[in-house]
């Protein structure tokens, strides 16, 4: 039995791996199981049978048997919870990476989030302009942070792991902003995200999706 | 050795339960386990020994012997994960609870955060006005899709657990806009977590502290 996630048939980024499936799709190299993708569109994620696997009506979902989830955090969980590779085994270090993966999408994230709906949903509105650099602070500050905290490090928390994968997914969708620029050891972070070979195969196995549907 | 969570000496909120260690008071008294707290003002928040704990310098934090751990979700986690009580047994099923808090707090909060930053940060702007139907409008979508799945059951799946503590808590912070009351399912799902005896013990603690310290 084949594990399979969904994607968008479109995704709005044209490709440039910043949909959420592009998580999961680098958790999945990184722990070596092969998988499905069965692409779905806009009319259809909003439809009954795809809101009964996921009730937000996004991407992606992921069904191994008789096993259904939903949102990403908990997918790339799973995967890591199930397979070496993106967890370590010390109950303590294991619990400090699950930490980073919430910071990444509960404290990081959020403000990220703010940037691309300011940009997307209300770059044509009278107060965008004066706006953008209020939602932009805020993210500085909490790239601030994590820079403090990361230093010279490689990872977050010794080897590369679940929480890194998070924060690296996270921190890319910052990336067309030019911010994360302010902050050279996070870019180089990234970078060293971009670089593992498991990210590389996910971003070129979206990319070929989205090249396909242009 | 005792469990110590950090909270604020003076919550933003004065008390109404709505800074984030309630939610971990929720789950500690949930699983029945005795814990201390640590009142950090917000100057100390910023300083270096509380930034050790807390890379981004916030509230809650939880140490438990050698265990230190920050990230509401992730504390939240550890207790559910290490206590019977919040999450079922059953791999799928526990599964499937791991991903209602992942959803709670990266597909529900971000917009409800985003409500609560223009209400606080952005109240005064030019633009508070016209912008806040827009934000309202992005926190009903999801209010919407979280009714149409939740139904008339109690909980989110199943019998109550960490996800539907975490969602609860979640929602609460929506509770003030009065957007809440647009889903009487949802109003009622809220009341019904804030009628566990383990929440009202959470309140009334966080409550004390604020009370003494107004």
């Amino acid at each position: 039995m084949a594990i399979t996630i969904t994607a968008f048939e479109r995704s709005p980024d044209g490709g440039q791996g910043l949909a959420r499936d592009t998580r999961v799709r680098w958790a999945l190299e990184e722990v070596g199981q092969p998988y499905e993708v069965r692409l779905v569109s806009f009319a259809a994620m909003k439809e009954p049978a795809h809101l009964a696997l996921h009730p937000f009506g996004q991407i992606p979902t992921y069904e191994d048997g008789d096993l259904a989830l939903f949102e990403t955090g908990a997918i790339v969980f799973h995967l890591a919870q199930h397979h070496a590779g993106l967890l370590p085994s010390e109950p303590a270090a294991r619990a400090r990476a699950i930490a980073w993966m919430f910071a990444a999408l509960n404290t990081v994230e959020p403000p990220i989030l703010e940037l691309v709906t300011a940009r997307i949903f209300e770059g044509d509105k009278p107060w965008a302009e004066a706006r953008l650099p209020l939602v932009k602070d805020r993210v500085r500050e909490r790239l601030k942070q994590l820079a403090a905290r990361l230093g010279d490090a490689d990872w977050l928390d010794g080897a590369f792991g679940a929480g890194d994968l998070m924060m690296v997914s996270v921190l890319l969708r910052v990336k067309p902003s030019g911010l994360l620029n302010e902050f050279p050891n996070l870019a180089a972070y990234v970078a060293r995200g971009e670089a593992r070979p498991a990210y590389k195969r996910a971003f070129a196995a979206q990319l070929a999706v989205n090249a396909a549907n242009v």
